[in-house]
């Protein structure tokens, strides 16, 4: 039944959580450790409205789907194919009626989406400044690269969207802090607590999590880094324990290549 | 002899590395762990012209003459009896001809010093906000608290007194950051290098140290972090080690209390 939702060169990947499924094509862009992390890290309440910003496979928006009851998610992919594929993925999930899949441009939200209307936005988005040697029909360039939209304008869509005092969550890496906060500051969204994921302590971190809330007060608050890997080569416990609520095989992310 | 270069209340305090003393006040603000990491932190040249900004008890200078025999160093403090026990120290360490400890408000550099002339800025800035519950004639409150200058102050003196891809190092709290960050871009002082200070690995870190640049590009590398105590409680190696170049007594510094 469910191999009717394929298409060729896709697989179903089980997620292991409340039966959640998704749909990958392991020739594109699959999730990662990264969007686990993010969902992980995102704090719901009953009835929240969520939009995910550039959600690839839906990754995301299923994972917090499986976290809580009833919140209603708007998911944004600007590639036609992945958004079609995340579709098919909330179909498998009989998740349609909660999670709309729009194949839309963020820069173009306001043609699709209410301002102010948002409890959160979650995004984990292209990681890598577009350096103009990327072939711009390439998907997993366009997953990895802002060359269909800067991290600017990831950040200006979420502060147009969010509520007064609304969350933005988003995954990043520590080399583009810098540039995230002046861009969230500049559009109001103050970044409040931030954390970062290192493969083993004591090493740099390889990325970092961060709720913004909008119209906020300045305070930030860096909160106790997230530990990939013990000394001796095993998860941690914190890791152990998100896994076994989202049980990804091992080898099944791609950790902090995004 | 040296009893001669004391005041009442003031004692002197042994460095332990190339026979550098400092004077210090147990009733005034004493210098502590984030004054050692930082000069720790700090890279000179050969040649080096430095300015530090609210020196204090002259601590940073101090300690950079003692990791580098030519540099010049310049040292603003606003506050005239600590400006004079700093001048003190100096003599105290035959450092008067390369340390001249200056008495002024460094709001008013351009009166004293020449602009864009400095390779390196080092700054253990006032930590906290003022909130106006502060006794201004309080001198711990005006080593700690943004009394006498702001931030932005600090910054903005900083990038006018370095030259071109010269060098601001500055250690402060985690949760003055974002404030860090949006003021060090307005001033063209590009954040490069990022080092948190934990206390413990895993826990959250207590203090930063920043390395910016005039004019660089934005790339800023978030490096290993400095853990001081073992899991057992003793400092680790690093620690050790860096207190071997500045032995500190035990119960000398007052950690993240600036």
């Amino acid at each position: 039944m469910e191999e009717a939702l394929l298409k060729d060169g896709e697989r179903i990947d089980d997620l292991q959580i409340n039966n959640l499924k998704i749909i990958q094509n392991p020739n594109g862009f699959c999730f990662g450790l990264d969007a686990v992390l993010l969902a992980n890290f995102v704090e719901l309440r009953k009835g929240f409205k969520v939009v995910d910003l550039g959600t690839g496979t839906g990754i995301i928006p299923i994972l917090l789907a499986g976290k809580s009851q009833d919140t209603q998610i708007k998911a944004i992919e600007i590639q036609e194919d992945v958004s079609e594929m995340a579709s098919r993925s909330m179909k498998l999930n009989q998740l349609e009626d909660r999670v709309e899949v729009l194949n839309i441009d963020l820069k173009d939200h306001n043609k699709y989406l209410q301002p102010n209307s948002f409890d959160v936005v979650t995004t984990n988005p292209p990681y890598m400044h577009s350096e103009g040697l990327i072939n711009p029909g390439d998907k997993k360039a366009i997953s990895r690269h802002e060359v269909k939209c800067t991290l600017e304008d990831v950040i200006a869509t979420a502060a147009k969207l969010l509520k007064d005092h609304g969350k933005l969550f988003m995954v990043h890496r520590p080399q583009r802090l810098v540039d995230i906060i002046i861009q969230c500051r500049k559009y109001k969204l103050e970044p409040k607590r931030l954390r970062f994921v290192h493969s083993t302590a004591g090493k740099k971190p390889n990325l970092l999590l961060l709720e913004c809330r909008k119209f906020s007060q300045p305070e930030l608050k860096i909160v106790d880094p997230l530990i990939i890997y013990k000394d001796n080569g095993q998860y941690t416990d914190e890791i152990q324990s998100i896994y076994e609520r989202t049980s990804l095989q091992e080898g099944g992310g791609n950790y902090g290549e995004g």
